[in-house]
């Protein structure tokens, strides 16, 4: 007898345990094709349930195929097969094992977070914003809810463009403007409609490093270029690159803005071979200067595919972005954001729609502005009292954080400050190769303005108590 | 004199104004390097601005060392450059043309709503849903609001892996799950992870455009394999496919669930080639019949990476779906989530954790079942009463919708409907070569209960009419 058994505590019903079984011994090929199965009647009896239960567990085998109901009692019908083929397994092509796994993060919030692209949660208008949701989860037409352009709420792509015409001089009208979810995902589209594998990509040295895994990762070959004192240095970008990818306004990690000289260049560069400057703005609408951080796309709009983020303003994990691509780029980047994920969040987009139409994310953004301002200024006049023998400012004019350059390699500090609650980064983790040039980062998004001055004292004491070691 | 007027409607100030000016100049080739600027004084007096205007302006651009502030006076400093480069334009890589723009939508709601994959939103639990957002976004832990797990919020990885081993006998654990959105994007990360450029994926035919259309846009070459009354026919996957993307429990479009004879081919198959099958388990929380429906995944884990999705039981625009891949392809999954948008939005995780945990989900599970399950009878009884003489219903048991198969083309016949305000698809819309097999699709998502025996009438009359034409 075929051992089947009913598992009474089993959420499948009768019939459905009796069809499973059956089906696992078939696989784990104790019944073969041709084998006999105990009549309804006697299944029936030994387990001790009604025929009807074996009777419709063995209709549905039957109408599958893989059970025949004959005179001579029923039988499987599943074709002679192996039962065990030679297993293979599933693997993901090499170029992945060579990818870095997502950075590790603290497991509890660190004492002192000087972690760079890091916002400050509780500047967050929480309440604001769940006002702003309920009130577009009530209003919006039915059509959005079910499937929305792909390139973006219409309302919202209105709202950035006329943001970003306000604030950082870019001359955009909504069909210019594709949301995406947060800025990583603008640059990956730019990758997926440019890119053929073993293109060579042109990004920063030092610089970010999801945009140039992420090229990888498309098997492109990222090719670090120099950044100096003006930004990257154009005369050293490889010719045949199709994609460069910069950050002018602050560059990531120096915080270094570009030149208006290299800016030429760069845009002459751009046209002479074709190719696309994907320029991430990712933190410029905090400036501190008077002085125009003027975005390559203000200057050139043909070749400047220009990547925004509300990660920065707002709260990364709303996953909010934006781009202003060129025009010939326009239907492959539609296409593209359909195919990799259909479309961005419908009332997240509308919501942030009418908080920046109200006037209530210029109001944010000034006072965030205001409070990251009081902290750099704190920050960089402690740096210069108490780091001033060992650190050097990079001069910057804008965005989350503030790059010092140091003598040494910083990453045992950075080590040991993280083991006494301090976290920040290291220069080094973003040159290539790895710990080529030697300096520290500090974010004044996640550190609140009082605790600026003593977490700066007990790294200050970290750092002594290293030295004399 | 250089050409330099100030409008005092700009928002840009008078400095800004002035350096822009003479950046534009710079750019157009009207100043050169070496060519005099006026002085400080004389342009002040030209503007009618005070001096320190002027002196800013001259001061950044000095900074940035485009002007030299010599004795002689103001000068251009940018080196000899080409005013006008020769420009090429930026274009997207080839293939990107001949995928097709994402689909049309009606302008307006349409009278009557036949479309497949759009579920009712006004079905949706919008007062809970808000309520759960509203909770969710002031509760939630801060650090997961600024970088989430690019996995998912763990929560709703446990919430999920439960909700399968309850409804579709997928034995996982928080640790199998990935969270995506919605599943196109699962599809698209296990695009990344396993294809290279060239290589074959299987996938049905007819069947669902979107992943196809997503593989040829990644450079590899999707094969269409016929699909008879057991599912795809196995025998024709060609050998050297490392990926198959097959919809076994409700064929998308025809609607025939995958015999057990056939999973256990494929699954042997599989194993065999090393290839992973791609499972998209898109409507199939929604079964009407006590016959199971039990996804691949549930038989075998090692080569099935299981797609499910939010956007049915709940709304497309949520964008929230999920993946259980075979363990050997998990590291590399999360590394394409993270390098492609970081990760998915945080609040609405923890709302759908919350949504499934307090059983909310499950109740409108049963709700909305209720309800389409009503429609999809209706639609069956009067389809066979009014178009039996066409059409000839396929045998299917879950999802979304019923595809019938007809003898003549039915292209012009959607036409003139949707001309009438009846949304339809067509099945030549969904198989290669276009229009090879004559049917039609009948989705209840979005149509009322009472809608659709007016709107059979009124596609009768306009399939009658065209007859006599």
């Amino acid at each position: 007898m075929l051992e089947i058994s009913l598992d009474h505590e089993d959420s499948l019903s009768p019939p459905r345990q009796i069809y499973r079984q059956i089906r696992l011994a078939i696989m784990a090929g104790g019944l073969c094709d041709g084998d006999a199965l105990p009549s309804v009647a006697e299944l029936a009896r030994h387990l001790d349930v009604a025929e009807g239960a074996v009777g419709a567990a063995y209709g549905w085998m039957s109408a599958e195929g893989f059970v025949e109901l004959h005179q001579g009692g029923p039988r499987i019908r599943v074709g002679v097969r192996e039962t065990r083929p030679p297993g293979r397994p599933a693997a993901p092509i090499e170029l992945w094992a060579d990818l870095p796994k997502p950075p590790a993060r603290p497991g509890a919030a660190p004492e002192y977070d000087f972690r760079t692209g890091i916002p400050d949660r509780h500047l967050f208008p929480t309440e604001t914003w769940r006002h702003l949701l309920a009130e577009q989860l009530a209003a919006m037409p039915s059509q959005s809810l079910v499937y929305e352009d792909p390139r973006g709420n219409a309302d919202l792509r209105t709202e950035i463009a006329a943001h970003l015409r306000r604030v950082r001089d870019v001359r955009a009208t909504a069909a210019d403007v594709l949301v995406t979810n947060g800025s990583q995902q603008a640059v990956h589209l730019a990758a997926r409609v440019l890119l053929r594998p073993g293109d060579r990509v042109a990004v920063e040295n030092p610089g970010y490093p999801p945009p140039r895994q992420m090229f990888a990762s498309l098997g492109a070959e990222p090719v670090g270029v120099r950044v100096d004192a003006e930004g990257v240095v154009v005369a050293e970008i490889p010719d045949d690159c199709r994609l460069v990818y910069v950050t002018p306004s602050h560059q990531f990690p120096l915080g270094t803005p570009m030149s208006l000289r290299r800016k030429l260049d760069l845009l002459a560069w751009a046209r002479r071979r074709g190719a696309v400057i994907v320029e991430d703005d990712y933190d410029s609408e905090l400036t501190f200067t008077d002085r125009p951080l003027e975005p390559l796309r203000a200057m050139a709009a043909d070749h400047v595919l220009y990547v925004g983020s509300f990660s920065k303003v707002l709260l990364p994990m709303l996953r909010l972005g934006h781009m202003v691509a060129p025009a010939a780029l326009r239907p492959a980047l539609a296409k593209a954001k359909y195919l990799t994920d259909v479309g961005t969040p419908s009332v997240e987009q509308a919501a942030l729609a009418r908080f920046l139409a109200g006037g209530g994310f210029a109001d944010h953004l000034r006072t965030v502005h205001g409070e990251y301002g009081a902290r750099r200024e704190v920050l960089i006049d402690v740096l210069a009292r108490d780091f001033g023998d060992v650190l050097t400012l990079v001069p910057a004019e804008a965005g989350l954080h503030v790059t010092v350059r140091a003598e040494r390699d910083m990453w045992p500090l950075v080590l040991a400050a993280r083991r006494a609650g301090i976290w920040l980064y290291s220069l080094g983790d973003f040159t290539d190769p790895p710990n080529s040039a030697h300096g520290l980062l500090f974010g004044y998004g996640a550190v609140p303005v009082d605790a600026i001055e003593p977490g700066l004292r007990k790294l200050r004491e970290i750092h002594d108590r290293k030295g004399r070691k």
